[in-house]
């Protein structure tokens, strides 16, 4: 399997801690593609013509994306159990990595953002983004209880990505001196294997 | 149940096609919820802390969110098909869906993009947005043949969707010119009942 891989996105990162999670990873050929909202990558737009990574080819050329998609794909090849398969413990599991997953969304878009000339940027936009990072870490917070329950699924996987990329590129909120239990939390998923072998990195 | 709901929302039309394709729409009570970018509502931050539709609210105070997930928690209640549970029609049908339901989250960027005052704009990204929809249409115009097949799927409904959408938005893009298997199905689709019932419209 072919995977459209860069270092620095997060949601690289989701699939491949996975991947470690469920042994799969030396199975997994990583393809350095570089994108940007600036600029489309032509060769991964045969792919994906959203120009998203991660993008997963499986050996007859079939494209698999995305990164949730490719997950669970991972998780029904190896039988494991990032993802629960019946009741109530699945829709949790799903609106979990969906709240999480979807600050990474905002995330990406508050850099694009910031980083842009103050006088193109849109101030409302950057007070919303900034109002729900707050919503979303304190209801983490306020829950947290789940993060410490077993097993250890998409959901989890997906904070501890959430908060590696906070570290990343929005070291200036110093998200850890409001949340205790989260930061208590994190030390024990950045102890994983698999959350070692995958932090994201400039390069 | 209770739907966070607007009648000009892509994301939340899929959720609703979907329940009357399931036959349970009688059974959501949809709430008038009014977002944007720009000013969060806080009244759904309390079920959804990223301020998104829609969110799904059960009897018990669980909210389900996002709007696939809401989809597949529907099909699963009714006992439905719009999401194959195994082989590799599962990986299709949720890839096909990723590509349209990723092409309304850019269109989304693009119109709030093409909104703003001409001086702060980033052309770059309006490029980007113009090109991803190209391609995203072009592959869906040539791998139409799926979309007449059966069973009627997740997939099916988000491209139904997201055509209406361009119909609703993106009316000057013309999407019918170039794409005349997409116009032909997208003809059988609107005139399905589910389709018909939860038309995109401002108001």
């Amino acid at each position: 399997m072919k995977l459209h891989w860069s270092p620095r996105s997060p949601f690289v990162r989701k699939v491949m801690v996975a991947a470690h999670e469920l042994n799969l990873a030396d199975r997994i050929e990583p393809v350095r593609t570089v994108v940007a909202m600036k600029a489309p990558n032509r060769d991964l737009l045969l792919d994906n013509p959203l120009s998203k990574i991660p993008t997963l080819v499986l050996d007859d050329g079939t494209a698999i994306f995305d990164s949730l998609v490719i997950c669970e794909y991972l998780d029904t090849l190896a039988g494991g159990r990032l993802f629960p398969r019946d009741g109530m413990s699945r829709w949790h599991a799903l609106t979990r990595h969906a709240l999480a997953n979807g600050l990474l969304d905002h995330l990406i878009l508050w850099r694009n953002e910031r980083e842009k000339p103050p006088e193109r940027q849109t101030p409302e936009w950057l007070d919303s983004f900034a109002l729900k990072t707050r919503e979303t870490l304190a209801r983490l917070e306020r829950d947290a209880a789940w993060l410490d329950g077993e097993p250890f699924d998409i959901a989890h996987i997906t904070v501890g990505v959430l908060l590696g990329y906070l570290d990343f590129r929005f070291d200036d909120l110093r998200w850890r001196d409001a949340h205790p239990r989260l930061t208590a939390w994190n030390e024990t998923f950045a102890a994983r294997p698999s959350a070692r072998a995958t932090e994201v990195r400039d390069g």
